[in-house]
């Protein structure tokens, strides 16, 4: 059994602006103070269970410097590298047909580089069983994590028949109202879509065949050219001209062959300032710091996070989010999610945006 | 007539700490985003009504670069290093005695380099006014302000006998409690003590020969010296030695000549972010912004000081002085004036305090 991992790096969130930034995505940042990125924990874990020259990172051109930097194991044929952004369909047959290209039998799990994942044992055991599930059955398996709450800025992932911890798929929800996740997570039926996958070379390749056709006819013509001078620049013209599309969308919502294994190993997206406050290291008076040193009087339920080397006396605030990024500081409510992201906008609209994060 | 200035720039004040640092005193800083800073406005003030060449500053050796920086039209004779501190009465001596090495007959106006004067004509009317009272009397005169509100913080002159705008002063009164000074304020006969001194040179001398004998025969005994090689290592000696006392303690307190000129010209000593913020532009919601960029979003009444080319986004701040300087970051309620000496002076018994302002 040969398996094969394929991170997906390519995020360029504004979520967490100026934290994270176009130039810097969380992907490369070290949330939790333990001097590895999002991206390196993501590595560090999957090199457990398989070779590290079988775990392959599809990110954006932009970003190769920083996979140099923080996975200097890696060999350049391990970095693929995408030259637009054209969802996960295309990265991930990008990285799939690359594998085709090696070797003909493999199994492959497919991973996000930025969520949180606190019970790494549960979920490298949970994979293991998933690896050997898909090399004996011709199923795309999903990994289902049981809901804690009813979180609406997630998918949801109805079982189907069966009786163990791998059931049939039998819908996808993407983000409900509050209403229905509350159903949701009541009936127990439903769990959270991680996007996290796992099925065989010949299983996945069926289904782009099938379901994506002319992203699979791309990437297969494609083949002769990976690892090759031409790479980069054949590329271009790949992508320019093809469907952006996810896989949920384009293969997962379509395909009759889908399983999803019911899991629970302390998982987060990390997909706002709130679900990393749930599960950060707070002192006692429940501020967050993730970087930089503080002096705090009179201070609750805070995130701060500064540069390096800065310091922050913080006298008399509750629940705002105080993030430093160069020349850019940011202060809010730390639950302003829906507004983080006009920040970040409006920002970019000034004459002078250039100028800043 | 020959008219000399004394403008005394040796504070280190850390009530304005991180904008303001031992570094970088308040005096160095562009309070209100005019292009001068404190120094250099109290300078450009005093140059409508003098010879540029007769303005002396005496600060501390520290300041040597940033004064030689900022006044630049200066000669090096014209700026009076202290070694060490020792309060205004040698400030002043050291000054008065290098005038009198030059002359044996002039007017001396001494001023502080850190404060605020909105109404500039009204300042020089009196000033000129003044010049020529201690011209023609043997009189210490110190400039009275129209107390506008019963603050705490400012010394009182009490007005003694005559009928004119210039009284006889009949007490200094330190700080008063918020009770008397409402008590002073009410009756109309007290006004604030603005540190603002005129006199002779020869009443001055006296002064010092009859209050402040030791003080007086040190700089007697160093005229020589002035302007020579030896002067700063001589100086050294000097100060080492000298009685550390404030102006007002030693001589204004005791002498008999002591008169003060009721004066309105929109003062403030400056010596709190609240007295400031009474002067400073605001936005239509109250916030000040001292320096650097803002995009504000439901704020009240904040003042805020960010480094040259920094950007703050801030959203729902009531109160808050939020203020950064090189790596440090301060967020506080602006009110919170007797906690400011005590942040830095946290931050300066940090085990690494050395890496911050």
């Amino acid at each position: 059994m040969t398996n094969y991992c394929i991170i997906m790096a390519g995020g360029v969130g504004s979520r967490f602006w100026p934290y994270s930034t176009t130039q810097c995505p969380k992907q490369f940042l070290d949330f939790f103070g333990t001097g590895r990125s999002l991206l390196q924990t993501t590595f560090d874990r999957i090199a457990h269970i398989m070779p590290v020259e079988n775990i392959y990172i599809v990110s954006n051109k932009n970003y190769r410097e920083q996979i140099l930097e923080q996975l200097p194991e890696l060999k350049p044929e391990q970095i693929l590298l995408e030259p637009m952004r054209r969802n996960t369909a295309p990265c991930i047959a990008y990285a799939v047909y690359k594998i085709k290209k090696k070797t003909s039998d493999a199994n492959i799990l497919v991973v996000p580089s930025d969520h949180l994942i606190t019970n790494e044992l549960a979920f490298l055991d949970v994979v293991k069983e998933g690896l050997e599930f898909v090399d004996t059955n011709d199923a795309i398996l999903t990994l289902g994590i049981k809901p804690t709450r009813p979180e609406t800025g997630y998918g949801y992932i109805q079982l189907g028949k069966g009786n163990g911890a791998t059931r049939k798929v039998k819908t996808f929800t993407e983000k409900p109202n509050l209403e229905l996740a509350k159903v949701f997570v009541d009936s127990g039926e439903f769990y959270w879509n991680a996007g996290i996958f796992l099925w065989s070379l010949n299983t996945i390749v069926n289904a782009f065949n099938t379901y994506l056709p002319d992203i699979a006819n791309k990437f297969e013509a494609f083949t002769p050219y990976y690892d090759t001078p031409e790479e980069a620049q054949l590329l271009n013209e790949v992508y320019a001209t093809c469907q952006n599309i996810s896989i949920d969308y384009g293969v997962m919502e379509k395909a009759q062959n889908v399983y999803v294994r019911m899991s629970e190993f302390g998982w987060s997206d990390l997909g706002t300032w709130s679900s990393y406050y749930e599960l950060a290291n707070k002192d006692q008076d429940g501020n967050a710091i993730v970087s930089g040193q503080t002096l705090l009087y009179n201070n609750k339920n805070n995130i701060i996070v500064l540069p390096k080397g800065h310091l922050a006396v913080i006298d008399g605030l509750e629940g705002y989010l105080i993030t430093q990024r160069g020349n850019t500081l940011l202060i809010c409510p730390k639950d302003a999610e829906s507004k983080m992201r006009q920040y970040a906008k409006d920002v970019a609209e000034l004459p002078n945006s250039k100028d800043f994060q």
